[in-house]
């Protein structure tokens, strides 16, 4: 089966408590499967895309838990390098509200996945993808993680894969300088770049409107479709010399972790039907369902994205 | 034992989430009982009234818990039709906030309660009642639901009991001419005819002002008695040529499933005084506590609906 | 993708509260997806065989769940026939130990599965498989799933499929004498028929020793490969004149449910290796881990399985 | 309406853990309601008898939550006299296995309960009924209790009701001898005295067979219906000249309190058939259905008890 | 050891349900353990002080688990004085949002502390402490708790140490009137006074802006050293002629009790770096914090209210 | 202040399933702190000896968690090395019965306390103690924890602190033989040696009768105080020539993690007692009360343990 898009990156072990309870006294965790490309991949197959999620994952019951938990979802697992070595990543999340920031408490180091290589790669299945996505997480991981990053994006390109990538900024794990160097990079191979307004200031220094942004990142990519998300404010592409927004959405929030990539899932679903705009617009009504879900993945049919892009007005629906 | 208030209805076992949950990925659901008519006479009960509900229950562990939870709140139960036919109702909730609405999966065909029929009913029980209540939910379920829906307004009638309707359109049941239809009938018999000015709009047609809406309303019925519910507006009566209006509540919304109900109860209270402008603000007040707890019941005491009326003030009373 | 193992039948939700709880009064029901021949099916995928399983399920969020659970164990959910009617099947168990039975209370009247024809089935997957697998619930669910299951075991077997049939006599769905009619019909297209102890007395009215069970049962079959089952006291096995047993093990139980589908999946992985005898010693490993883990699954290993097989010996193992 | 049992006696609030956690370190109590004689009223009423249960309650949410939860089991709480003074009785309950013994913490002094006096009850309720159940607890709670508790026994005799009393001592509450003592003078007016083999011989003194037993009980009672418990031994019974006893059952304990109440409303029962020897039967299959179900109420139907007694065989009935 | 801080009070089991559920249906209430003074201690203890709390507890697994817990956020409890008589305080909270207040049922009558005499107290430990800090609510559980209240701030303020006073009215616990005598006499000894603006007005029977209480407040206290606050208008405070105030925070809330102590310990912390100022200011930042934690205890680090204070800014820390 | 025992090793974050649920599919984990010294440590404690644990913590909210839940059962903490580097360790355990073993999942490595150095540990802490205790299992950390191991041993000893070393042989950490060279040298500066009797057999290689192995356990210490554990059998000592036994209990098991490190705290208190036949009596009784308790620590009480030693008798104690 050839699919529609493809990711690689890792998946973490996400231990969270909900809002009002603490790392430190909360009598459990609750378990779920988390990571920026395996969320993109979930939320793209739950739009109607097929998709399949490539990692490294240590061969026991927490690696055996993150495959089963992104099947579930209809992504195809079955290009996983399982691992005799490495760890499980684990992440710590507390949700919290103002004036206290959702804490994560990072636990990934030794992980698999930092330690594969290109050569545990399936390439058969990236270069046959219709679309291949990272995040800019994957080359922060470790070295040997940065030179697959860029493996990837190189051979998908040369392929014949339209390449997208997501800025995803972390600094725990890298500095800011690195990441732009690093994405510079990365983004020749490109056919999608989409970043946040508050990544695009922190990483690469931009400011001004969207818009200047915008023509900023072109700048940037080996192509001229960039994507900027504003939270709350919604989103803004442009395409060459065409431009768009789609409007934010007032979302009561639960759980923000995880609301840029079901963005980039439904942008990625919109580039797939070649209708950037309707992506966008799409992935804004996804990631505002995201706020309302507990967990990184945003489990929805594509009919209810469908409804809320419509915006029926009924508060219960029986 | 007379009773105040007698109402009948479906019930339901409610199979729920709260907010941030999926149905399809929750590991567990929490149960309550729910049931238009009979939250109406649970909130009845502990506004101090005499309440009993009459229904139509499978004779099984989900039946009795049903009969069990309604007597619970302090509702005569021992009018019931236990049957060896027909399961119990099901529906399973996810409570949600903007831009996803709470949605009702209903699992109530072949129940008990839609099969129903008149010679199953303990009449004396209605026609010895000083109120009898039923929703326009009861007679969507099934064709004998209907005749019996109007046998129960027809006959309590005849008897001197005071009739009582709330619209509660549901959509997934019925047509909106159906439902119209059927109310316009049954509301013959009415002595109090309550809706929401959604269901005004969607069901009847009307629309303007609420005094117009409830003039509209009187033609329907077969009394100049009408409710007009607006949410987080408050409500509006219409009694012969007197008219007034109940301010509604700020409210931190967790559950708002039953807050129709909720205000029902209330209203009828006033009626059973002979006050309702009263029974309308303390209907009022009702339906914005029921926003803040979980379940379709409203669990209060009469007094904590009374400090709403009142206005205490301190947040924290201790 | 050729399968090795295709099973067909229902899933049902599984609500269920564990020992010392009750369905009438426990706050909240846990959540699994349930059904023989979907049991069989995971059971078999974890042991490493490619498994499809065939059924119907209504297109709503209890449906989606069921499928998304069982692809999460491995088995291939994209030949399920999506119904817009019939509703989920659902059970509610109260674990219980001594001298209460487990209960079943089955809400599974109505379901989509019930309704499903042959014209519903993607024939090609089930004439394709090595091996396609049938319980006895599947006849029993309604006249339509009867005509169904005989034309599953004759389509399949004229395809070259092996067949395999559990009796798994439910006496909620139908009386003795109807299951061992249809059962012999059934029978006739089998290359393998499981049963336990207790349905060839009670069904069929064998007696005497597991020998003797054994042979009538051969006499039943359209195959000489017959299997009976005898809890924790093992099982045993006829092959033509070959015989054997596998002895049972001393087992921990929290949950009885799905012992029995985890020993035919054992059976099954057996049969694929032309090995009925070790297929016989896994099942009764597999049944005696279920017996140990809540939810119908087994969620488990191979090498979990081969261990218990082995006999470890620490209790902790560290 | 004229009731089959009226039993008077606190409720108190049980706050639990079950085994495995410590009242010192579970993050979360589980609440349920209990006292031996709304047990025994509760579980009386499950098995089809006209229950009253009459007690004292502090008029807050705690209090309230006693009345309902006693109600839900379709116990008459019309009698309950609600007090502003003295507050819910508490208990905290440590369920556990050997070598640790399941430890209960009173809190109950200063309960409403505790300063009952005659002039709170509803005597006519007590006075009309067929059976006046009371056990050894009440009188031991505070002095008002003592004279309250015989006052009830010689009102209800005198007003031609049967008196049925549990010994049931509580060490915690107070000596063997002051219990015995008055026993003793609350005996007199007994109808039928039900003690377990430990209380026999920590309270009376009493030991040697339980013929023997029985016989040293007949004596003190003022009449010659006296029952033995002796847990997973079953119970023995002497009417006048006549005896016999009835087997214990091989159960699976997950929470041994309320066995004894539970005991005793079989045995009541029984007595309105005019059948103790039927009542013991049916006493210690209830005992051992409640050592399967957490809480002290036996939340079980008449015909669980029933296919208790005639010994159904399979482990899981479906 | 020498203390920079230690506090003297009640400390009780908090039985609690979280908002939307009742006390009288929630299955299980959580615990947790609080008291003014052993929450301000913990608090204090969290920011770096090296704290005391003294106080009386019953020698039972409740009165140990309330030491554990309090120890375990770094607090000395090697100074309480365990009591064979009196029972564990208890109080039960319903979280909740408007219109329904928080509501706090009491059940501390009876307790240890209640009976907690002079010479119960190892005096050393207050009179070698830098600040003692004591809450209104101490003297008035008991006439005894008075005189020891009273005993506190003389003895401590004899020895040296600085004496810090929260008003903290309960009027569940007695009138205004007798609040505003016991305090007025404790102030004298005071080098600190904190209330709230709503104790100000309802205690005192002040009015005005914060300036004009505050002046009044110093009008009462032995010292020239007041704090008002005002919930989120942030707080205000006054030492001899200089005075300064600090804003509030945007938070959202989950549990507000316990912010009050929380502003209180922020408050001793700078007192005891001689900055009353950044005292108030940490005590604002602390007081927001605490309104998004489950608990009466501030469970944070000194770093995350330094961040607070600071004003970082992404929602998401990672 | 000087401690009874001081223990050293690594602290780890338990996060576990109960029996019947399984780390790949549990939708939560429970939390817990465990590591075999610190256990030691806590369970001493609580016997009465005052207590340390020294250790290296990574400071972070999961480091914090670990010292605070120690500290809540009365050890001091205040020895703890926090490092910036180094993670927590943890590992993920599955309760469970036959024929599945209790499943330990190891995720220490790059752990804080796996680099700690003889320079980071505040040696006045254990040269001033009575005992110092130290398991097996931190030598098999690292290279640096077994330089460590011995100094610790070697140090103690000299200063004038009793020794105890646990052997508690952990296959998943090292092999044998290296466990059994590395005990051989540390046991040279030891004045008790514990072992069980499968650790003896499968590391030392010794068989026989209990009192076989430990005439040989005398050979290899350099001490002749031996103690042997020999679970549900009970545990067998050796002091010079002087010998003797403990029966073991009937328990109900719910969690067997730690009863090896419950036994060791009675055992050491004994030692503390100089009766070391009263220490493995109590440390018998004390791993028989964890059987029934979850998680690593022995939460009872001193006279629980008397209790269970003294053998009282009533299943309920109220």
């Amino acid at each position: 089966m050839n699919h529609d898009i493809v990711t690689i990156g890792e998946a973490m072990l996400r231990l969270w408590v909900p809002t009002g309870e603490r790392l430190e006294t909360a009598p459990s965790f609750r378990v779920a499967v988390a990571g920026s490309e395996a969320n993109v991949a979930m939320a793209a197959s739950r739009m109607g895309a097929r998709t399949a999620w490539v990692s490294s994952l240590p061969d026991n019951a927490l690696g055996r838990r993150a495959a089963r938990e992104v099947a579930q979802h209809g992504v195809d697992v079955d290009h996983i390098s399982w691992s005799d070595e490495g760890r499980m990543g684990l992440y710590f999340i507390e949700l919290s509200g103002p004036p206290r920031p959702v804490a994560a408490l990072y636990d990934r180091e030794h992980s698999s996945m930092a330690s594969m290589s290109s050569s545990d790669v399936e390439w058969p299945v990236l270069e046959s993808a219709r679309i291949v996505h990272i995040s800019g997480i994957t080359p922060a991981l470790s070295d040997s993680a940065r030179s697959l990053s860029i493996d990837v994006v190189r051979r998908s390109r040369a392929a014949g894969a339209m390449v997208s990538i997501d800025v995803n900024y972390r600094r725990k794990l890298w500095e800011p300088d690195e990441c732009a160097k690093t994405i510079a990079v990365m983004a020749e191979y490109a056919d999608l770049l989409i970043t946040s307004t508050e990544d695009a200031r922190d990483v690469f220094g931009f400011d001004g409107t969207p818009e200047a942004m915008l023509r900023d990142l072109q700048g940037l990519a080996g192509t001229s479709r960039v994507v900027l998300t504003a939270g709350a404010d919604g989103a803004f592409w442009l395409d060459g010399l065409e431009s768009g927004s789609a409007a934010g959405y007032v979302a009561e929030t639960v759980d923000r972790i995880g609301a840029g990539d079901a963005f980039a899932a439904g942008t990625l679903v919109g580039l797939l039907d070649g209708d950037l705009s309707g992506g966008v617009e799409r992935g804004t009504a996804m990631a505002a369902l995201k706020l309302g879900i507990y967990g990184d993945q945003l489990s929805v049919t594509r009919e209810e994205v469908d409804r809320v892009i419509e915006g029926h007005s009924r508060e219960v629906s029986r």
